[in-house]
């Protein structure tokens, strides 16, 4: 059997598309008749013209009589102007459909392919095409956006020195780093005190039209008086202030900048927040104290230390310290000049149950 | 000029040595007639025959006349039976001696030959060479041991959990690393309290006849009421205690443990007995309170840092967190399955003055 080979081949389509379908999934989708590729693409946008429709209206219908059609993603049913991606299927005169993982939204596509006769084969190479739309499945499959909380630590655990200016961490390749890393993500949150004190931009090195919105905890309103921060006047990407303090819907900010009521000011609360916006993934850049609420409410599903190899010392400001242990696992390790980028996903539930060995 | 080359060569007939030559440097020669190695060989011992000694002894003297020896350390004067290496040299027709560094506890060898007119040339590869013999070098040059401080954190800059029995953060490619890693000194220091606690071994993997000596700081003696631990009964290494209570002289250990008194049991008089054991490189290995004693003192020379990625949280027991910055340089990172060893020298002066930079 081809079916991996083919599989594989529309995984590397798919993955040609990072950062062009935001909350849509990467698709990639490979036609083959008598064992040849006929066609092969990779959709390219969010809420424009389906790949699979494309594809399709790109051969005749005699080269589409008995072909199979390889997809990372069960095709969609309800994309209208022209029908469904299914539909078209079901038209075309493709006999056959092979599918990487079905829609995690529930879809009946599947079922319509089958009941109008069509072989389809679901679940070539699953884990793969899983892990490709990690943060579209665990959004939908968990009922809250995938987190990811970004450290930037000394080996003595510390985020600053308490010096004045600010003595950070950060080396140029792990700006970068980071800069290109934020492209993951749907949103990036961080508490006002952070903003206020670093000022930061929070964008993305990676050219999208889809840059993560920049959440802001401020729950009493701090920013009232901070109008000047950049996050709220570079208009270079979405702007999201979450608060209880309701004047801040009395200021005047430019239109990429929404303010959004908070009744209650927890972690859980913001996570309610950017489930209703069907944002999929986030990522925690701090301060510390918000780090540790997302660690200890147990809303950490990954965690990206980067690791600089100095001691701050006791003049340091500690990075977070969550109050029950967090394992990880699947680690990564990058080296980053001097500097070393630490990344596994949290286990669940955390162990931490090694016996004492023998030194 | 093949000097580069032969001194390589020498460079890599000493490493061969490692391990064997305890307090005297790793030394490599190779002898050079008409642009041909005609002899090479490394030290493999300690205080036996030295091994340009053998070399010449191997050869005749026709082969040795007009010949070049190369050697990465300079000869000794002093080892007597049957005459220093130096005078060996001198006797035996040679006519030239190329020579990596020269040896730092003062010598009259390099005088000697060009006394006799023999061409010397001094310092081929010399920062291979001191690199190679980094520990011997740096005792004599500053009068005190090499010192690493080794540490096993996790992410959080925890040493352990605090539950009992212990949760501990070795893995055991962490552990083998480590073993292999004592035998790279020749002192391990570490407090009474954590050797009463874990009741640790500290033994190397590594066959040698000189395995590190285990040091136990162990101001008061609670040692005495101790005495059943595995440093003080299993007789594979030399133990050292260093007290100020002189209760413990009194106690009957087996010949491979002896005490040592102190008298202000301060950090500075644990250098102090070391230096005057002529003890060239130091491990400490814990507990945390000892490495910050340390690193408190300026007396850190390198830093290992084996990290688990692991959050032990406010239940864990820190890591040594000094009074002032430490900063790291000459980093190296290493990944041991699911942990990953740091290690850097001590920048000095310390330095922490990296400028805020926007992220």
């Amino acid at each position: 059997m081809n079916n991996k080979k083919y599989m594989q081949l529309a995984l590397d389509e798919a993955i040609k598309g990072r950062y062009q379908t935001y909350k849509n999934p990467l698709i990639g989708v490979v036609i083959v008749k008598d064992d040849q590729v006929i066609a092969q693409g990779h959709q390219d946008n969010f809420e424009q013209d389906h790949i699979i429709k494309k594809l399709l209206a790109s051969l005749d219908a005699t080269s589409l009589q008995g072909a199979t059609l390889y997809t990372n993603f069960e095709p969609c049913t309800s994309f209208s102007e022209g029908g469904s991606c299914t539909d078209l299927i079901i038209k075309s005169g493709i006999s056959q459909v092979v599918i990487g993982q079905s829609d995690p939204r529930g879809s009946e596509a599947i079922e319509r392919l089958l009941d109008k006769k069509l072989s389809v084969n679901v679940g070539i190479l699953e884990t793969e095409a899983k892990e490709l739309n990690k943060h579209f499945n665990y959004f939908y499959e968990n009922g809250r956006p995938f987190i990811t909380v970004k450290q930037t630590n000394s080996l003595d655990h510390m985020v600053s020195a308490a010096n004045s200016p600010r003595v950070v961490l950060n080396n140029p390749a792990v700006i970068n780093r980071i800069h290109l890393e934020r492209a993951d993500y749907q949103a990036i949150i961080i508490g006002s005190s952070t903003v206020i004190q670093d000022n930061p931009n929070l964008l993305t090195s990676v050219e999208t039209n889809f840059p993560p919105i920049r959440v802001i905890l401020d729950r009493r309103g701090r920013l009232i008086n901070h109008q000047g921060l950049n996050v709220l006047n570079d208009e270079k990407a979405p702007t999201w202030i979450f608060t209880e303090n309701l004047n801040l819907q009395k200021v005047h900010f430019n239109d990429n900048v929404r303010v959004f009521e908070m009744s209650t000011g927890t972690i859980a609360e913001v996570i309610d927040l950017l489930r209703a916006e069907e944002i999929q993934s986030l990522y925690v850049e701090g301060g510390p104290s918000v780090e540790k609420s997302f660690m200890d409410e147990g809303l950490v599903d990954a965690i990206v230390d980067y690791v600089k190899p100095i001691y701050f010392g006791e003049i340091g400001i500690g990075g977070p310290v969550p109050s029950r242990s967090l394992d990880l696992e699947n680690i990564s390790v990058e080296t980053l000049d001097d500097n070393i980028r630490i990344a596994g996903d949290v286990k669940k539930p955390a162990k931490t149950t090694d016996t004492y060995t023998e030194w």
